[in-house]
């Protein structure tokens, strides 16, 4: 199947990029979305029960435990699939993780074409935000210390990864869409929650850090 | 002078990307790193004298407000050039800061070259970070309750941004230096400050930030 005639027979574009080997997508778009809403809901409601169990926490924390659960498990297995899997696209045993970036793909094709801002960026968020945003879920639920500015320091992380990505599609043309329909799904609603949400817990979070520093400073002067 | 034959007539690595238009560098490098070498020590020197008047201020933040000031206008006035400037390198006039450019794409052809993501990590330091290093010297000078969240967030920043700038040249082939002396005078050397004092800095806001949190956690259980 790996031939010369093959090599033209993808989905993406620019249509003139050859990807040879290319395996087309088995699964439907609403299984593949299916899947990822079902896992992603259980991974939510049994964060969301657990933390139920835990003492003074309120439910602002619990939904943050919540997204932290989500978006580090997302960071780490579809990101960290694709950041380490620059052949996913010739899968042909229709594996879940391989199906979901080559349906993604029509969104973006920089994923099938490996782009090297695109698989820095996954890189980096799958290797080092994906276990920080657990480390999030564990420090919230032991009320630790370093909770607000590690999720300061995860969300703009996730905020700065999201500006490369969203810049560097712009300066190469914007034209890595298979239609409108996949560009306004997948590239623009698919990523908005990494934007909207990280800015939310940074406002949040350098808030926080600030009260502190601050009423540590004013403890200091009436020692003085 | 923009003809066919001028096409190849650049230093860059690889030679065979084309450059029309290309204007060769006027100055020697001695002329451009002294240049720099200069005015970073006209603002260090300043910005040590000034502070030197703010009562009650350490020696390391004194020195903190140096680099601040330092790798503020940094990436302000020569990062902000360039990332603005995709026509630098047919600079006819020996403009400094076109100078600049031409001189270090000879450790890195991807500046020569407007590769997507070193642009788009540029413009987010200059436009973002630039400002941001300037608004720090000003925390530290004030004793700002955001003074180490802000230094924090700049830092993670310039991290982050080094690591995409490095990664994506490494995925890319890593072959963008004219030579093996220009590779690690330019794209290693000059680049080490940016990973070196960035974590350094990380650390202490890091701690400085979990301290007063834990001493405002350990007032309110002790005020129950």
């Amino acid at each position: 199947m790996e031939g010369s005639d093959s090599a033209l027979n993808h989905p993406y574009s620019p249509q003139n990029v050859k990807l040879p080997g290319f395996v087309p997508v088995v699964y439907s778009q609403a299984t593949i979305l299916g899947v990822y809403g079902l896992a992603s809901l259980l991974v939510v409601s049994l964060t969301w029960l657990i933390s139920g169990r835990a003492p003074k926490k309120s439910k602002l924390d619990r939904w943050l435990m919540c997204w932290w659960a989500f978006t580090g498990l997302t960071h780490m297995i579809l990101e960290g699939y694709f950041a380490f899997s620059p052949e996913f696209y010739k899968d042909k045993t229709a594996c879940y993780l391989a199906e979901v970036w080559k349906e993604y793909s029509k969104g973006d094709s920089r994923y099938a074409f490996r782009d090297a801002g695109v698989v820095a960026v996954e890189g980096l968020t799958a290797v080092i935000e994906g276990p920080a945003c657990l480390l999030a879920v564990y420090a919230i639920a032991k009320g630790k210390s370093y909770s607000y500015v590690l999720q300061l320091a995860i969300s703009l992380g996730q905020l700065y990864g999201t500006a490369v990505y969203f810049i560097t599609a712009f300066l190469e043309g914007d034209h890595f869409a298979a239609s409108p329909l996949y560009y306004y799904e997948y590239y623009i609603a698919a990523n908005a929650s990494w934007i909207v949400i990280p800015t939310l817990i940074s406002i949040r979070s350098w808030k926080r850090i600030c009260a502190a520093v601050q009423a540590q400073g004013q403890k200091k002067n009436k020692t003085r």
